[in-house]
């Protein structure tokens, strides 16, 4: 999100369709194809991209997958071989992109939010998938290595499910598939955050859980504007017909289309319970204040009274009778004590004890 | 919720339209079966969803009711048998779906949340039920035995209204109108709890009420989730004619359509009581606090200067011609009660006592 | 509101289109005809419903008037009678329905929500009034009886206005109109409460205003929803064409639908007024608290230097130079005092006296 | 507005179509007409609406402007001789109209709602007017004389512009026109006094300036309702052609139209500004009792201690050593003295000094 | 905004169509030229528009940039040589407009709202400018001198990118581009202002902060209300065909449209940035209170009952048998240090501590 903001202006003034990578370099460009039919299947790690010459033409179905966007040299080429248009190279190198479908003559430009969590430390990254979806062909652009590809990867290789049996197309819906799913990961994390946070928050409520929460409806926010989107993404897709979705495969993006509008639900309910958390947090912060209140005011009033009385006896008048009286003094310990105890009893009624 | 939560991510990875089911086992399925035309009925337990074979095309009206949705060699087989789409059973086994309706060309698929009270403790249980509406047969998917239905049973037993004399999609109506009236019974439930809620919190306004009050509302919150997309599950079988709906059906239709309405402000009106109890609780926290200030500043305000004026003439100076006064003692004393009235007339006047 | 969703569930389980009323049951049904046209006009109070039986095939236009709803074979009676569908009857019968309207072959079905101010206490009092529009009669279903269509009944009888030459659509025109006006009125009363309670909270803010200022809130709210859908249900009044509503009363249902827009106008007014005195009173509790905390802070800020001073030359300590003084009790006053006054300049430098 | 709500019930259980003035009577009813074309122009006060009879089928354009609508009876003769329909009087009567066009098949009849400042004392006045724009005639409503039509009077007079050269739907563009600048020049009143009520907060914020800021508020919501559906009025008079407003209008129109829309989004600027000054002096309050706070508790602070040393040695007893050393008393001044001075340092660091 | 606000009213009363310049006069009108096709370029500064009268027609495409618009003379003869309407030019001098695109038969208008920083001390600056586009002609008004345009001249200059070999309605498309870049500029900044203020509110929240937050707040919504309508101007372009536009450029039209998504993407994500701060704003004084009134609690509730203690053996009574015994100051002085540790650790046990 802030990548996004700050990123942009990376491109001011430049002519529109100039390629520029907005995001930071981490690493080089690694492309790998996997070319498979239902009979055969062939993963090749390769180099340079004018290897891919041959694939885009092949009888069989190839997926041509790009760790790294940042190598514009390699973009243009891709860009000269499939015949993209210099806007969608340009999109495609500018990671701040909106999730959308783009519908061409003679390929579909998708781009989409992929979220995962990182092995080791269990973060959560996000990173912007772009895919072209061409006849026989699919192009798939990551920002860095690492994905959640590797599950339509293994059915692949072991011709699992109809993966290899349907089109690229079918293939783009097992990788969106892919994506949808691993925000079902995401969120389930979020949710045990939130639980912990209640479970803290109804502990010993403090700033520092206060801060966390309002990280945590930040990151909602930036998570439901990655994904919102992507119903429209899914509508084009199932809406316009340029013979490279086939019809067959709307049931499949109605079901795509099912889960985002389910994750959208779950984002919203955990929006709704950071929401309400917050609020428990400020009455938590007027209770704990009402109860200071309480305890001044319930040691103040006794106190004041009897020390009133004390500073009575220590006036130095000459003429002062009780100062004489043989028992005064344990009268007066009596008088206070019934004070004290008529003013704890009006407390107890008030409920403040 | 949580449920739908957690466990979606339990698919993460699989090719779609796997079968796993994402709830938690809890008991064998069962599978009865209810045969019936205008003249006769058949009820039927059965073990082996094999049995069911002959009731897709028999000319009587099959309902077919499975409790329990865990079994995914049995659905596998309802699938072959009445040649249900994959992601179809997929969608039955997932419990965490948003209520639908699909229309495929030969049945309808149906995703409906029903809420009803436990017997025992009156606690409030939901489970998705799932329907296939086929030309002479319904089947219906339950998470777990106990259900609404009991009265439809009843009505087809006795022959009682139109539900022997009409086709499968009057049972399904029959049904839905059902888990509908169950909604009612439910609402009334909560609309109960919270004119608790509100007699307790004019009571005594407590941190506890608070908690129960934000627990209702994100209740209303998950019922309005489950309730809202019926409003389209009833559209669209309005909508699509597939001959499986009779027209003569849609007035039906429509009516439930105006119940989930009716549904729909009660929740509205259920949130906006709750929203209205936590304003009210908040506004008491700031009376109390009100109130606990003015108790402190009457006592202190009245007896600081009491005490002051006590402790001057405490003061042990050589020279203060007061102390040698016959009746300066008692003379203090009018004072000081001088003192006291005048601050309690000032504190009527403001109205604090 | 409350009656809404109380009842609902007496009818949980029962077959659709059964005959339940949903009310409480007040008195018996009357039922009332008024035959006319342009040249002559009867009246009749009947008992049997079996005497209406002519009415619905005559020359001359009938409206038949139902107080209660609650006699259920009546109204079986009255659905043979002029060919009902069962539903309408549930509907009507049916005290929580939302304002709708059903156009049906030979009939519209019309249900709406009267307001009027009782007589004696001007209590507000709403009822559901259900309508059937057909050819040459007019059916109208009260809950009880007592209503706002009494000037309408005089115009009838003296033959005023258009409403004895024109047909049984125009009679319904007037009706709906007198309902509309009656919101008016009853929204008056409210106009008049709200600025009552603006009043009384300048004066003197305590929780009994918020509370009822609450009550406000919420009673707008049900207003709200009684009266929001009527905007649809003229609409689709003025849009099917069954040839019960002549064209040219088109431009009487639209005007009718420029005064529901102007009573939402009216409610939404209402609403933002009474939040704007919610928010009133809830800044005047923060300065409430305030007053009362600088009373005390200037109390005791004043006050405690002067004490510790006193307490000062209250010690017993053998060498205490000043106690000697000639005049050093007359100058402890001095200094006193003077504390004091550059205490009081202090505070009003701050606003606080 | 509270006349609109007040007035209306006046008409309940009167027939639709009654004229009745829902307004209060001030003067009585002036009626000024101008014929003119692109050679001459004419101006006359009448006193009769006889006199009018001419002029709808003449062939120069008239424009006849009615000051008062409070004289039914001179209403129902413009009717009969204007052709108009009963409702559209009753609606120019009841000056609660909300803005609307409606088109007849030979003239169409706009409400519009004209704000201007009293020449006096500045007071913002609004009144409804009404216009009848017919094929050669204008007819306008007001409900008071004053009005801001004088400069489009000039222009006639004078032959400026296109406005004696075009017809009469030109001349209620320019009228219209005229009524939109108007709203402007108020709007401009309201900033300049929500920027005084900004100063004057910042300056010192009391109750006073909340209940301004309220009243702001809510005049603002007022002008947003009466000026919100002129655009309707506007789209209408675009879209439907009735040859009574000509197409090359159609951009004067929507010229009008963009206005509407700026007037809107700067009543939106100046309610956010207003909510944005409510929620300053919201906060300002709290800051107000946070310093009050701070005043006490380092005053208290600082003392209580004190005070309480200066108590331990006025007690009596016989045995208290420290009394008698010779440097005692002044030891505990400097143990008072660094008692203070630790205090007055902690709350420096706690930045409460 | 504030200048619409003020200037829009000095119009009030003028026949429409006359053109009156609502901003204030800053410097004279600046005209300059570039016209070019793809073999070359020629640019120009000229002093009268009368120079400018052969481009209208010219075979190469001519670029007239005018600097002020506050020349009403040269606006007009602008007018007559290209057939401006003269709503047109009025909507050009009138320097708040909201950003709209009236398509005309020979002409495109354009108004938009170009943001960018000064370059001395980076304060943004806003102006309206606005496009005519004609067949090979684009004229651009802008208010003063100073814009975002010159990487476009330079790519003009050096013949980069598409701009010397595409029409018109391309060059006008790179300067939308450059207007589009220039506020993703103008958020940046606004992002590190918003991390500037948070990074100060969590060391210091103070009032100061307060009012900066809401002023960016208000400043979000300013730039939010210039730029949201542009989507209604470039869909408006997309969309209307008039040959001014041609398909080819509907790609980069839609292009420029997911900026402005992006870009309100980014202003939402802003506002709740600014939100979420005012909010930290709000619970850190109820924070700082809570520990304002811990301290206060915390000092009276120690020394309150100490000091009663104290008070006790100041009294003067003679029979008070304490005072004589020996250790009985010392008794006393380990009784207090008894009720001083009891009370820490009661607080401490409460979490004051």
């Amino acid at each position: 999100m802030l990548s996004n903001r700050k990123h942009h202006s990376k491109k001011a003034g430049l002519p529109p369709g100039t390629l520029v990578y907005t995001g930071d370099k981490t690493h080089d460009i690694e492309i790998s194809t996997i070319e498979f039919d239902a009979e055969k299947i062939a993963e090749r790690k390769i180099a340079d991209i004018a290897e891919c010459a041959g694939l885009r033409d092949s009888e069989s179905i190839a997926w041509i997958d790009f760790n790294g966007v940042h190598d514009t040299k390699t973009l243009t080429q891709v860009g000269e071989m499939f015949g993209l248009h210099p806007l969608v190279l340009e999109d495609i190198a500018n990671i701040g992109q909106r999730p959308k479908a783009d519908i061409f003559t003679d390929y579909v430009f998708i781009v989409a939010k992929m979220f995962r969590a990182n092995g080791e430390d269990g973060e959560i990254i996000h990173e912007q998938v772009s895919f072209i979806l061409g006849k026989n062909y699919l192009l798939s652009f990551q920002e860095m290595s690492g994905d959640v590809f590797e599950p339509v990867r293994q059915r692949l290789r072991q011709g699992l499910g109809r993966v290899r049996t349907n089109g690229a197309d079918y293939l783009l819906y097992a990788l969106l598939d892919a994506i949808v799913d691993g925000y079902f990961v995401v969120l389930e994390r979020f949710g045990e955050k939130i639980e912990t946070l209640e479970e803290r928050l109804l502990e010993d409520p403090n700033e520092q859980i206060r801060a966390e929460l309002h990280a945590a409806k930040r990151e909602m926010i930036f998570i439901r504007k990655a994904i919102w989107p992507m119903r429209e993404v899914l509508a084009s897709l199932a809406r316009e017909r340029t013979g490279l979705v086939a019809e067959s495969s709307e049931i499949y993006i109605r079901d795509l289309y099912d889960h985002i509008i389910q994750v959208m639900d779950t984002v919203e309910t955990h929006r709704d319970m950071v929401s309400g958390l917050l609020d428990t947090y400020l009455s938590s912060l007027s209770n704990k204040m009402n109860e200071v209140m309480k305890v001044l005011t319930i040691f103040a009033s006794i106190f004041i009274p009897l020390t009133f009385i004390a500073g009575v006896y220590g006036m130095n008048f000459e003429f002062m009778p009780e100062l004489a009286w043989k028992w005064a003094y344990f009268g007066v310990w009596g008088v206070m004590a019934g004070v004290a105890v008529a003013l704890l009893i009006f407390f107890r009624r008030k409920k403040w004890l």
